[in-house]
Formats: structure tokens, C-alpha cells, sequence
């Protein structure tokens, strides 16, 4: 079989020319002899893939130098406990910490829950009631002025919600988990306290998380008892090499921000990945068979679910797709269903065919 | 350049038969139409490459089903938070819970450093003294009956030490970071409470660690505040899919187990190892130039330090060293000198090609 159509949520499909790349790199890498995974990290030569990695990501994404770019291990997960244990300042009077969470779909809520490990995790706003569909507006936000920070995920990888902005947090940090539309378009980093994200969905191979964040939330009186390797200053301060760190996540990610490059950068792909959404959701919308499941202003240009309705219907179609080479369409298992991730890697051919397979399984099961 | 001799300490040198096949399979894996890091972690085709691995270890180094075996991210480091985290039982009077540390290098001085955190982290002997040269032997540990566990690092990479036969702890379970002699011979796992390593030496690319662990080891009731991805119930619960795990890695150790298997396993690497290490020791104790640092009885059959006892020699060796395509043989930073990491996938031939270059070096610096 060639290449698939892979619409998985992550690990995901990544740019066929990275991974050439990679597979001509494999045994020797630049004439140095060896492969990227049998290379020291204190060596020269990673040396120069991770530090051309982040300048690649600073100046694709416009990223001063009051943020740090770390890259880390662990899991978009493990920062769930590292948020809380980072940001939660203990009071004066013995009390923990407050952090206001907007939940907006199971991403928010797992890390609202670590959160509670570690302090007082105030739920400012949430859409579980109404199955995630739609994003909070400011208004129904509660939000306090001394929270320590405000948390979202930015892009509900399961429901397909997206913020379509960002809230307004005042001077309080806002904390955004983008594992999902990590640079599907740019952004104001100065808008966030900090952003991270595992890369297994945009950007390269599980195992890798990027972490964003202000110099001035980068602190050494963390909560006490946070592991050494949770604490941002322990990797921050040894720019990302305190201890062993994911060197082959790093270098394709590095590969990846070169692709983004030589692809015309962010703006670019910011169109590209609307033309593709708004194809697949305009056929949704005239659908009688397949219905969007989100209101059309909180919509994710990256993750697209859609049901038929009928349960049965919806295996047929996931099972049929995969003989036609679209696989990995299936919903979450908690939400059923069907879904399309479009993320950068995924050309326009990709979900073209994936439409055309749509309207004749359509035609045949009107 | 062709391929050069690689002693890095780790990341480290990878069989070229595994580094092949990761290359034919890198944009269409075994005909799915897509790389290893496009797969969904839920993915039939990753569910089998998981299990497989798992499978493979198992069998090659003998593990029965009383021991989880948990493929995890954080490196070897995050351990030294996870052992105290999920061994340190809290007293019923409100003490912290009680491990003892034989401290016989850098890396388990870290680990007690960061056990001290979460409970009592008893020193029960350490060579740091006599610049780590030795192991103590039993009647030099001053071990708790009531301990939690006791733990090792097995094989200390920046010394070179290695203990020649277990301590003995009586019914208090024995925790050991084998990172650096991870599957380089037969080993009886009933003799451990819970094995960790990062693979980045003897067994994949940097990005995991696996533990191997007594089933009645793995609690619910673990230290208070202990990160839900700390805590190995979660990983076990999920058979380590609880998010998604560095998928890659785990591919690559897959593939290195079955390198292993075809080998003749353990002990014929066994075998290999003692053969590679003797060579490099017996050259080493006959050199009037070159001396090896550690006690005779434990030195490391797979990472070899050596000195001249003069630095700008030592540097003067490393730079002709790499020259001639024998590379990362340098000593770690805080040591000095040279060391020579001899890790499985070494072969023999690169042994013989450093203690030729040696030779020569010797002749000509006399």
C-alpha cells in the first residue's frame, strides 16, 4: 500500500519530506558518522540541532527573549502537575495557591483535577453540561484578580472546540495547553503566561513537549515536594539539557520548523488550514447526512467531529474509509462518532478525498 | 565520513541492522501507509508493536507475570522522584517513610538527594570519599530492617563501577537504575523490587525508560501530592497507556529486543561483553601510559574510564582519538580523562580499533 490519508488526532501525520529526511539521515547523519539517536547530547552536533530547532521556532512564531523555550519529556500530562506546582504561590497566612481553570472539554478538566492536588483550583467557567460544544463567553467567566494564573486548553482536541480568542485575563497569566493547534497559525506569545504543548500532533513524535513561558513565572519557590523535573527552572536554566532529553523528538521537530520555513511560515499554513476547514465544514453544513457537532464560532480548524446520527452508520463509514485509504477517522471512544484531524502536515488532497469519499457514502445510504 | 566508532556514554551506539530497518520503514511501516510517529498510540498497528516489545523483553531476560513491565517518559531521572513517591510509606504516628541509598557515584547521589524530599533518605554507605573507585561491600552497609527499600545504581556510567553480586537486603525490596548495564547480561529480576533505566545506552533512543516492577510494589496509597504521571498504578492500570507514550522509542527498543534474540540473547551478550571489556582491562593494566580508575573486582564490563594522569595528554588523545573515527571516548565533565562506553552495540572490532589507536598513542607519547 502507498501512504494513507491519516486523519489520526495524534500521533499524527507528519510532512513526507521530513520524513525522507530522516531516513536518509538515519545511519549517518550530516557525515558525522552516526545516527541522531546514537549522538551524545552534550555532543557538538546536537548541540547545534537543538539550539537551530529553537531559533527556527523564535523566529518562525516571533518569540522574544523574555520567554524560554524549553523542550521537555513527560507528556502534555505531566505538565498537568507542573502548571500547579510552578504557579501556585502558598499565602502569607499558611493557605495554598489559586488557579481559575476554563473547562471546555476533558483536556481542561484532567489538568483542573491534578491541579487540585496542589492548591485551590477554581473552576472560572464550564461547557460540560452542554457536551463541549461551544466555548464560554467573557461574560460568564468567573475569574478572580488574584488567581496565581488562568488555565485553558486552547484547542479541545476531542470536541473540535477551539477559543476563537483568547480571554481576557487582565494582569493575571494566562496558562494555554495548545498541544492541539501548536503553530496552525500565529500567535501573540505576549497575550500568554505560558503555552505548551506535546508535538505529537503538529510538530513531531511523541515524547517531546514544548513549554513557552515568561522569564518572570520561571521561579525557584515552586510548591514544595515539586520533583526536581517538573520545576521549569531546573530545565531553564540548563537549556534543556539537565538531563538526557528526547534528542530524535527534538531533531525532527527541528526538521518540522524547517519544513514550516520553506512552506512560507505560519501565515501561510493559518490559510492553508482554513481553506481546508472550511471545505470540510461547508460540505458538513449542507450535509443531510453528516452533521457537524460544534457552534460554527468555536470550531477547531484541526479537529473536525462529525456524527451521522446512527451508530451502525457511523462504523460503516470509519470501516469503508479505511479500505479506501482515510484511516484514523474515528471519534474519541468517550464522544463516538467521527473525526477528521486536518493539522498542517495534511495536504488539501487529503481532505478533498476525504470529502468525495463522504458524498458517495452518502449517495449510497441517503 | 562511513560510520565511526561511537563510546559515547549515552545516547549510545544502536545495532546498524536496527537502524536499517528504521530506515526501510520509516514513511510505510510494514505496508500501514504511514511512519511509526504518524500511528495513534490506539492505533491495532502500535497495540502490536507495544506488546510485541513487551513480549520480546520478557521472554529474553526471563521476567514471570508477578512484575508490570512499564514503558515510561521523564527519564531516569523523573524515577528519582518515582521510587520515594510510590515506595515511602508514611508511619501511622505521621514519620515519612525510611529507604536506605548505597551511594556509589553521581547518579545515585542524585537520586538520594531528591528521595530526601518526600521522606527519610538514610545513607547507608557511599564511596564518594574514595572518588567512587569501589563498591562497599556488605558488612560496610548500615541497613534498616524496617527500610521502605534499599536502593542502587547498578552500574555507575561516569565511574565506571559496577557491583559485583546484589547487596543483600534481606526481605526489604531492592530498587536499582540499570540504565547503563540495562540487558547487557543475564539477570534474575526476583532479586529486585523494581528495575528502572533510561534506554539510551544499551537498548533504544533517549525519551524512555523501563521499569520492571514487583506487582505488590505498585500502590494506590502513595505519597500525598505524588503527580498522577508519577505514579506507576497509573502507567500499570493502562498497560502505559495512560496518555500517550513516546511511541517511537518504544519501537526502536522493540527492535533492538529482537536484534538481541537473534543474537543468541543475555547470555551470549553476556559472553561478548566480558570479552570486549577484558580486552580493553587486560591492555589497560599492562600500559605504562594508560591506567584504568577502578578497583579491580568492580569495574564496569561496559563503560572502561582511563587516564594518563595528564590532562593536556588526555585532551591530546581525544582529539587524535576522533580523527581516526573513534569518537566520544572524552571523560565525563565532572571526572576528566577518557572513558569508553562498550555497550552491547559495540562490536568487538571497535574495541580492538581503540586498543590499536591506544598502542600507536602510547609508542609515540612515551
Amino acid at each position: 500500500m502507498g501512504r494513507v490519508y491519516n486523519f489520526s488526532a495524534g500521533p499524527a501525520v507528519l510532512p513526507e519530506d521530513v520524513l525522507r529526511q530522516a531516513a536518509t539521515d538515519m545511519l549517518d547523519y550530516q557525515g558525522c558518522g552516526m545516527s541522531v539517536m546514537e549522538m551524545s547530547h552534550r555532543s557538538k552536533e546536537f548541540g547545534r540541532i537543538i539550539e537551530e530547532a529553537e531559533a527556527d521556532l523564535r523566529s518562525l512564531a516571533g518569540i522574544p527573549d523574555t520567554y524560554k523555550v524549553l523542550f521537555l519529556q513527560g507528556g502534555a500530562s505531566s505538565q498537568f502537575a507542573a502548571v500547579p506546582l510552578n504557579l501556585m504561590k502558598p499565602k502569607a497566612d499558611g493557605a495554598t495557591g489559586r488557579a481559575d481553570y476554563i473547562i471546555t472539554g476533558s483536556w481542561g478538566k484532567k489538568a483542573w483535577k491534578e491541579a487540585q492536588l496542589y492548591g485551590d483550583a477554581h473552576v472560572a467557567a464550564s461547557t460540560e453540561q452542554e457536551g463541549y460544544t461551544r466555548v464560554p463567553k467573557q461574560d460568564e467567566l468567573s475569574l478572580s484578580p488574584d488567581a496565581d494564573y488562568v488555565y485553558i486548553c486552547e484547542n479541545e482536541t476531542i470536541y473540535g472546540v477551539k477559543f476563537p480568542e483568547l480571554p481576557d485575563t487582565g494582569s493575571v497569566p494566562l496558562v494555554a495547553d495548545v498541544s492541539s493547534c501548536f503553530l496552525s497559525e500565529p500567535f501573540d506569545i505576549e497575550k500568554y503566561g505560558v503555552m505548551y504543548g506535546g508535538v505529537q500532533k503538529n510538530i513531531g513524535p511523541a515524547g517531546t513537549v514544548i513549554a513557552i513561558i515568561r522569564e518572570d513565572l520561571i521561579r525557584d519557590d515552586v510548591v514544595p515536594g515539586c520533583p526536581t523535573m517538573l520545576k521549569w527552572k531546573t530545565q531553564a536554566d540548563a537549556n534543556s539539557l539537565y538531563n538526557t532529553p528526547p534528542t530524535w523528538g527534538i531533531y525532527i521537530c527541528g526538521l518540522v520548523f524547517k519544513w514550516i520555513i520553506a512552506q512560507g511560515g505560519l501565515s501561510e499554513l493559518q490559510t492553508r488550514n482554513r481553506r481546508k476547514a472550511a471545505l470540510l465544514y461547508d460540505y458538513l453544513d449542507q450535509s443531510s447526512l453528516f452533521k457537524a457537532t460544534v457552534a460554527k464560532e468555536d470550531r477547531s480548524i484541526m479537529n473536525v467531529p462529525f456524527v451521522t446520527g446512527d451508530a451502525d452508520l457511523d462504523a460503516k463509514f470509519v470501516s469503508q474509509a479505511k479500505e479506501a485509504g482515510i484511516v484514523n477517522i474515528k471519534g474519541h471512544r468517550s464522544v463516538g462518532g467521527m473525526r477528521a484531524s486536518i493539522y498542517n502536515a495534511m495536504p488539501e488532497e487529503g481532505v478533498r478525498a476525504l470529502i468525495s469519499f463522504m458524498e458517495k457514502f452518502e449517495r449510497e445510504n441517503a
